[in-house]
């Protein structure tokens, strides 16, 4: 088959990852999209991590090399047997078979780690939640669906902080967006605002025309970016006109206009947050361009700069 | 790290692949050979297969491109996350690292299936014992190891009669040695005979100054090939000498005698067969050589003849 769209999704455990990718995947539709989490790599189980004293955000307890070998099979339209990590019980389990389709959402820790791996991904988001709310969401996560208790996991995020502050947070300098979501200060959890970095390493769509007012979004250019911000309290009527905008950037592509976007849910609740619809249709514009441009024979992503850091894979803590 | 020279040995379930090359890793040592069982590439558990009624023989069973991709990265000296299938309860596992090493030695059922496995493996044996051997030695073998009851041995050797005929054996046409075991008349499985097929696709050590008298080894030139006939009643010290011709063809790797070859086991009764060690000091021959000619910067085998069947990948069985 014809390589896959590859789009990386890398941030802290807990910055909500899945939870962007998961509305990309519903819009997309499952039959064309496959999923590979970075976390299937991890080379040591949870049992092995706390003997050796080692966080699972570490290079070393992971196989960056496999995952980079497995990314490029799949860039070539192969398939590969991925591991598997049960986050359920934090066990290496038997390998599975992942047969790359038209788009493919890589998300984890360390996804834009090297030059090699950074190369493989076509749109490269970070996400860079206000610090209260990832550990909010992360003690959310973790002890409804992972068998943590509260204690252990902000045990856990004292005892990461040092890996996330080395390998992580770097990350952040080799995407082409970074969100930033930010608490409602109401504590309402649908009424997050956003913060977001478009680079100039891809051609975002044009969204000056849609900012305007004193308490709508405002957009920025910067030296070598715009900085798009969502204020949590933003109109919804307001947010709704910035993502048609986005869509009007897409009409080849209305047919996936059958579904919300934005859903996420609260322990059982499902929420809509404008904020975070405005940037998964951004994300899936990069997509579908991306995917258009190969079909016609183009290089399916315009960078329009190279990403500091370069150097002939450097590891972005090196 | 440079290439491991990898050596190929294809034969049926309970063909002795294992006891061949455990006699190989004994002089080679444990620090230089890696070795892959291709039975870890089962696509399907033991459970699976009997409710699909497929065979582990039939390449649908198996993961054949991931195989050839691992073999393929290690042949260029990358390590690979090699899956598990584990022989004793028939289950898959967690995958395991494999890093190459000087040698590596791979052993199964479809390592001759495509051109591009034949393509991965230095030296290439197949190895045909006579039909009833391999009977008694898979059912010894299956029921002390792997939990299975003489009555399912022998059932599921029938099941596999098609499928061992569709795709093990056409295989023994790519390989560069033929072996086929035969029993003692007398019984004694010490006193196995053996007919070495020595194809002109390698060069093989010059043994025809040692073949003489009635009762010995003989060696007919054919085509192309060499047929080396080692009888079950060979003289001890006649097949010491054919050894010791082997021997002096690599004088530079003489600290490898401190090993005895040739011994297998019985169930717990540890034996010796003289064929079996000419057998493996003519494998080793092709091993170092091989591997000398790689760091002298030669091409490491040295193939006289391009080997029937040829042609774009093309599976043995087409």
């Amino acid at each position: 088959m014809a390589r896959p769209i590859i789009l990386g999704v890398v941030g802290d455990s807990g910055a909500g990852k899945t939870t962007l990718t998961r509305g990309l995947l519903r819009v997309l539709g499952d039959e064309h999209v496959s999923r590979l989490n970075i976390d299937d790599y991890h080379r040591l189980d949870r049992r092995q991590r706390a003997e050796a004293g080692v966080s699972p955000l570490h290079p070393a307890a992971n196989h960056v090399d496999i995952l980079t070998q497995d990314l490029l099979h799949l860039r070539r339209g192969e398939a590969v047997l991925k591991p598997v990590y049960d986050h359920r019980d934090g066990t290496l389990a038997a390998p599975v078979y992942l047969r790359p389709t038209r788009f493919l959402l890589v998300e984890g820790l360390l996804g834009f780690h090297t030059e090699t791996l950074r190369s493989t991904q076509d749109v490269r988001i970070f996400l860079a939640p206000h610090e209260g709310l990832r550990r909010a969401w992360k003690v959310k996560r973790d002890c409804t669906l992972r068998g943590y208790t509260t204690d252990e996991v902000l045990r856990e995020l004292d005892l990461r902080e040092a890996d996330a502050e080395h390998f992580i947070r770097p990350q952040q300098a080799a995407a082409d967006i970074v969100v930033s979501f930010c608490p409602d200060p109401g504590g309402d959890p649908a009424r997050l605002g956003a913060d977001v970095i478009l680079r100039d390493t891809l051609e975002h769509p044009d969204l000056s025309a849609l900012i305007e007012g004193d308490r709508g979004p405002t957009l920025a250019r910067r030296e070598n970016d715009l900085l798009l911000r969502i204020p949590g309290d933003v109109h919804p009527e307001h947010a709704a006109e910035l993502e048609e905008a986005v869509w009007e950037h897409m009409t080849f592509a209305s047919h996936l206009r059958v579904h919300r976007l934005g859903e996420f849910t609260v322990g059982t609740d499902l929420r809509r947050s404008a904020s975070l619809a405005v940037v998964q249709v951004i994300v899936l514009f990069h997509l579908v361009h991306a995917r258009a441009a190969l079909a016609s024979g183009q290089a399916p992503s315009v960078r329009l700069a190279p990403r500091a850091p370069t150097g002939a894979d450097s590891a972005l803590h090196a």
